[in-house]
């Protein structure tokens, strides 16, 4: 165990945010369910009084708010990311409901790992490669008429549900699982072999090595069998080298 | 049946709101559930222009709010009325949580009660005689450090919640799965390029096909991701061939 208590081992990641009163809101929702870390990505806004005041009691949320530059440098410690999306889209990985990746979530917060959840901005929400650096994409069941949930709604919806799964989770078997670092080094290595074979990078399906990124993220390979994997891949590209000698 | 929807045999109350910019989240969280009765109870507003524009594509429920002088003329056609609390407190009923209140909601209204969810204003909530007109008395869950929620996120969790339970089944997405034996040629299919690149049969973890079986049934692939995983295999295999002739 990291020692760290479990709601402190959940960070919530806003990119691209428009509103400052929106990342206000988003502090007092994460606070009333006990979460603290926020992570700004890219904010096209700043903190300003009026995320202050929205912020209500949890003003300690906002001074604390971790910036940064890129998406991977605010996930960088995560094994598991869920990134939260009204529009499902063919090239995301399989849409899960906020319950499920709440449950999902619980289960691996217990067994001690680091999890994002992911909001893109107001008005267009993530891109396709925000998506493909997610494990899993979340869709919170709106009526089909209107499904515009303000962003901190969505997230008041997402910590509310973490929580409720989180105060009922059954410990889960401990697994050791990769940082999501060490699973970017794996695809880049995956990248690296297709090339080395020449496979074609994309087909009927879009691009392959999305489609691969989203097949091994739902496996979830823990850290043993991610250097198995990895393991296959240098074996493969050392009986190439020798055979072109 | 009354032949209404279940959804339209939902009403929010709000009652002694300060803040018109809290009616227009709430009536965006209602559209977002497909809520759409709302009720204002001695509002200590008017809807202004703050409370159309957080509405957002909800002004419609802003339009045809009903106003209300006393809070029994609000609930008079209720069959069961839910009062949402941050404090317990000896006067009211017993207190059950969001998520069971939404089921017994949801019983209820399928049952073809009326049912109304009702809130009492920022500063100091529900009186105790509010609370004794309701026939269940609700908490949401909250860090019992912070519990502050803004009277729109407790109506966005109350709203989430009911159309959980109203739309219990799960629905599964459809995807093309391969048979048992198109896995079993898969997994042959990997074994004869595992041997093509020498890789040892067994390493500290054991068996390694064993091993990328269980790494890859957990995944549950689809048909097209079955055949792009041979695509990998095929590629492999053909590159080594014309490497060593």
């Amino acid at each position: 165990m990291s020692g760290r208590k479990a709601f402190d081992r959940v960070r919530v990641v806003l990119k691209d945010t428009t509103h400052p009163g929106n990342i206000g809101s988003t502090a007092r929702a994460m606070k009333t369910m006990g979460i603290h870390q926020l992570y700004l990505v890219s904010p096209r806004t700043l903190i300003d009084a009026s995320s202050h005041a929205l912020a209500a009691g949890a003003t300690d949320i906002l001074s604390s708010a971790v910036f940064c530059n890129t998406l991977p440098e605010a996930l960088a410690e995560c094994t598991q990311v869920f990134a939260f999306s009204a529009r499902r889209r063919d090239l995301s990985p399989t849409f899960i409901t906020a319950r499920v990746a709440a449950e999902t979530a619980a289960t691996n917060i217990t067994a001690d790992g680091e999890v994002a959840l992911l909001f893109g901005g107001e008005r267009s929400g993530l891109t396709n490669e925000d998506m493909g650096r997610a494990g899993y994409a979340v869709e919170i069941p709106t009526s089909s008429e209107y499904f515009s949930l303000n962003l901190s709604q969505a997230v008041q919806i997402a910590v509310y549900e973490l929580r409720q799964a989180l105060t009922k989770a059954p410990r889960a078997p401990q697994r050791d699982m990769p940082s999501q670092m060490q699973m970017e080094m794996f695809f880049t290595h995956c990248q690296e072999v297709l090339d080395n074979v020449n496979m074609p990078k994309r087909g009927d399906g879009g691009l392959l090595l999305a489609r691969l990124r989203r097949l091994i993220t739902r496996a979830e390979p823990d850290a043993a069998e991610t250097r198995m994997l990895r393991g296959v891949l240098r074996a493969v590209q050392r009986r190439i080298m020798r055979a072109d000698k």
